[in-house]
């Protein structure tokens, strides 16, 4: 089985021996890397291809480096699987999943890595605290991004490198691989390819350290010479008006994948004392040909949204901007991911890419919608956290209709606390003048959608990552109606002792643990909200669906506590509907200030403490104290 | 009284008068306008330097553009006062007063603001939804953008910059006048000033328009042929190899404080047909000599911080900082503002003004946090907004020992709704691992602060801009102690029918109510929180506290009502201490789903619903409530 043999890989049990490899057991190394990604990452699933262009950089920082003295942070964290490795983590069967290796740098899983990334564009941030302290705490480490060029645009990174003094030992490695996520949104990357064009393309290997290290005596002192010839360097490698202007000097461009080159610009960035940016360019996918060619499917292996809320929406939007030229999409550099290909094929004028920028679309969206288009901005649950003020600040406070699609609001899988999508009703909650749904089926989502376009004020549109689920719809959707705030599935209204009240994904589990309590003989129902802000107009229809014998009302919320849904429409239930609910326990069952940190052997719900067992658990608490107040009444 | 006439400035009833004015008219007509702001803007206060600065840019747009047919965008909006006075607004004797003028840029009070402003970085993309929107529609509109350099310190602008497309008719003004809010901090002005140093600096009021539109016949054609010499304005004009890559046509830079230049410029850009960056250089300012020479002084008159939280946090800190080497502080361009004028003279190395960068400044702090240093970051309430997921991604979720210090922590009074610091409670409360206090006096300040030197996790304290108020310390704080969570001012515990819980600096609004109550013959105390977070922690407090007696207890809060920490207080105290609550009243009046957006003749506190009158009725209210119970029940 020579295909599943790393011979060298095998023997690098510590850094010096890496270091001590030549040249051709690199390249060796580095070809054995590929294999073990290609065969672990598509069984696991996984960022493939951008893991398989940096696999010379991320040897080359192994060997250059002193790690984890030094430190390296790449930015976002999905293309550092074989620093990963590299770092003695190569049990990649767990990768992505619960408790098992992080997809991301994750500093609780190893010394190796300085800054938890997830999110994108902050690396250069965290990793100017670490040059910084470095530089006030008389260090001499180096601290090492890497970052792509889909990074760029993020603001985040432009606000970190207008800091970077030019006396720190921070080498910011751009790696240009001329694909962001979905595609290369934004004008900056022109910026860079303009530089590429306008230098001569650097190959190092042939011309300097090959040639001249392996000659005894001369060969060294040769380099030196060269390295030394500050005209030679500067010709050769320097470049990049802004980056210098910014006061970052420029090496680069060169290939980002010959170890050798890289190796070379490593050493040579850090005997300048000085902050740099190293410019290499990278293919993405390289040596595996599938990759190469299409780079686009092969970077997050294992992702299908075919049949979800994502790919509805998508097709929904272009149905209505069919017959409705002021329809607008916007995503944050995840038209894939967000179901807008469609859309982005069909209406190329009113389609807006604009890179990993979740501000600027928010607000950009807030400017269409007062010069009087129809704005949808299709962001995940957890980037647009990243857009808060914007939110806030640019839409909600003048009131302008911008369509906020929440995609992936739900606790993340794969990918883990850095992406649930659980703060959002929370935190959009509290914002004036914006209303929230959360529709539970494709009828649904349509029914928003439709009214949406016709809206004259911000509206909020959220969903998690998950087809239409048949009990849901079997449980509450039996008939035709147009309903919007909540709906109930009761057995029989007049009996029912406990009520479940839910929304989103985890209405699985409501209806799951309602199902044990009827056959425990206990009648239980569950009320489904599409509705969750204004809360007053959710209380009042909750008010209206709730039974008279309702003892023990649940709140089951996918979603962090404070602030949530479940706290907004208990207490709009008892400040509205006093009388009704004063003989009625309550309990409040979601998120309570906790990260949730996937685990191994734990379902997530589990680890959240919002299972179907957890509910049952407080249910039958409740239902037990009421039983016990009950008699000590009588 | 020739000093306070303006015979050209009443003179423009119309855009036509002013596009009929002559150059010396013109002129004549922006000393006027600086006349009038030293005049108005020394009494009412508000900022003057920046508006000297704009005179000429201002009056120069709408003189070329067509308004508000064409629009203007004022970053931040603190520039617009000449904009605000061209467009009929000269009403500035209630300039940042309740229900007048407001400071910035505001859509509700007149068309010609295209945008509402006062959060920075914001314009470009708010103009490019114009744009776009103009494109999709076919219109012929122009935006028009003016931007000040420190704006460019905002990530926001790279992001919105990188999606400018060349075909669009958006015009942005780069106006560097070399000072940010207190210092130009950061790299990007390095290479504005690149920019300008590297070409020649254009005068063009003496070579072009003035020398040849007074000739007739002969001086049109002649501008016109010079116009149309490509060569000649490729050469004079153009530069900015970074906006030219990213999409943007570079003119200038040119001295914006000439009109016939700027006037000349913004036609070229005009004729354009494409996007632009109009680079012109002004002096803040402008034409008052004492203003030309302290800007800084002249940025926001009528501040006055002295004897503040904020000058305390700084003084304090400075202490500590003295026996500390790992104490660092970081601001987002409000050095003054946030009281760290001393700590930057003091410990220059350790000081951090990173620009208008909020998201950058907080995973910037968690990274020096990583490695080792006790970073402080004091951020205004209302920007805070800005590093949402910066704090819950960055600093939260890895734990890292971040203090966070949010300052201007309660309804804003001359800034107006965008300025409020109202929503940090319930944000900052909804992200797990955060500690959350208020200190009322600046001894608790320092007890916060010294304890915080030593945290091991990230902790916030928050406070608003105001002095030590000696009603609260002679309430709450006649003993020493070293009490952090609650203290409670009652005058007879086992009397207190009522009870009010309360923090910030809305105390005072609590202990009038009480005081009311108490002449009245009801027995009222007060119980002020300064720990806010962790709830349990504050409802254990609280439940000790609590009078036997109290039958009434309503929580008041200067902030957002959803996720606020009194619904967090109440959830945590029905859900820790219920028996104990079972037989009180509870109530909680807080800034319910409301802008509070100020009006005139109305205290800000009674326009938010939290005033000592509407506390005192909620009381009223409930006591009667509980009477009639009692009665009805025996």
């Amino acid at each position: 089985m020579e295909e599943n043999t790393y011979p060298i890989l095998d023997k690098i049990t510590s850094p010096d021996v890496l270091k001590g490899l030549s040249d051709e057991e690199t390249q060796a190394l580095c070809a054995e890397l590929r294999r073990f990604l290609v065969d672990k990452v598509s069984k696991s699933g996984g960022h493939l291809a951008s893991n398989l262009g940096a696999v010379e950089i991320s040897v080359a920082i192994h060997k250059v480096f002193d790690l984890p003295r030094d430190r390296v942070i790449f930015d976002v964290g999905h293309q550092s699987y074989v620093h990963k490795i590299l770092s003695g983590r190569r049990d990649f069967d767990t990768l992505r999943k619960p408790g098992g290796l992080s997809g991301f740098e994750k500093m609780s899983e190893s010394e190796y890595d300085a800054f938890g990334t997830g999110h994108a564009s902050t690396s250069v941030s965290a990793a100017l605290g670490y040059a910084e302290a470095d530089k006030l705490c008389g260090r001499d480490n180096y601290t090492v991004v890497v970052l792509g060029d889909g990074a760029f645009t993020g603001g985040m990174v432009h606000e970190a490198l207008n800091n970077c003094k030019k006396d720190l030992r921070l080498i910011v490695i751009l790696n240009e691989n001329e694909m962001s996520i979905s595609k290369n949104a934004g004008a900056f990357a022109n910026h860079i390819a303009h530089m590429r064009s306008s230098r001569r393309y650097l190959r190092f290997k042939r011309v300097t350290t090959r040639l001249f290290s392996k000659i005894p005596f001369i060969g060294a002192p040769t380099l030196r010479l060269l390295r030394s010839c500050k005209r030679y360097i500067k010709n050769a490698l320097y470049g990049g008006v802004y980056f210098e202007d910014i006061g970052l000097k420029y090496l680069g461009p060169a290939d980002g994948n010959d170890c050798a080159t890289v190796e070379y610009l490593l050493e040579e960035a850090k005997r300048r004392n000085t902050s740099v940016i190293l410019h290499l360019r990278t293919v993405k996918g390289k040596g595996y040909p599938p990759a190469e060619e299409n780079p686009s499917a092969y970077h997050l292996v294992g992702s299908d949204y075919s049949g979800n809320f994502s790919e509805h929406f998508g097709k929904t939007l272009c149905e209505l901007a069919r017959d409705d030229s002021k329809i607008c999409a916007i995503t944050a550099a995840m038209q894939d991911g967000v179901g807008l290909s469609d859309f982005a094929k069909n209406f190329p004028d009113r389609f807006f890419d604009v890179g990993i920028a979740e501000p600027h679309a928010l607000t950009f969206a807030a400017g269409l919608a007062a010069a009087g288009m129809k704005p949808y901005a299709a962001i995940y649950s957890t980037f647009i956290q990243r857009s808060y003020d914007n939110i806030l600040h640019d839409i909600a406070l003048q009131k302008l209709p911008v369509r906020i699609i929440v995609d992936r609001a739900a606790l993340a899988t794969g990918d883990g606390a850095t992406h649930h999508g659980i703060f959002d009703v929370s935190f959009l909650s509290a914002i004036p003048n914006l209303c929230i749904f959360a529709p539970a089926t494709f009828e649904s989502l349509d029914r928003f959608l439709r009214a949406s376009a016709e809206t004259a004020l911000p509206m909020v549109i959220r969903y998690p990552n998950m087809k239409e689920n048949d009990r849901i719809k079997a449980a509450f959707f039996r008939e035709e109606s147009n309903e919007t705030v909540a709906r109930a599935d009761f057995a029989d209204p007049e009996e029912n002792l406990a009520v479940i009240i839910t929304y989103g994904k985890i209405t699985t589990e409501a209806l799951a643990a309602a199902e044990k309590l009827r056959a425990q003989g206990i009648p239980c129902g569950v009320i489904l909200l599409e509705t969750l802000k204004p809360y007053s107009v959710v209380a009042d229809k909750v008010a209206r669906l709730l039974p008279k014998h309702a003892a023990a009302v649940v709140f089951l919320e996918e979603g962090i506590k404070s602030g949530g849904a479940g706290m907004l429409t208990f207490d709009a239930l008892r400040k509205r509907h006093g009388a009704q609910m004063a003989n009625k326990q309550t309990e409040l069952l979601a998120i309570d200030d906790n990260f949730v940190i996937p685990t191994q052997n734990e379902p997530i719900y589990r680890t959240a403490g919002i299972s179907a067992n957890d509910l049952l658990r407080t249910m039958v608490h409740l239902l037990a104290e009421i039983k016990k107040n009950i008699s000590s009444d009588s």
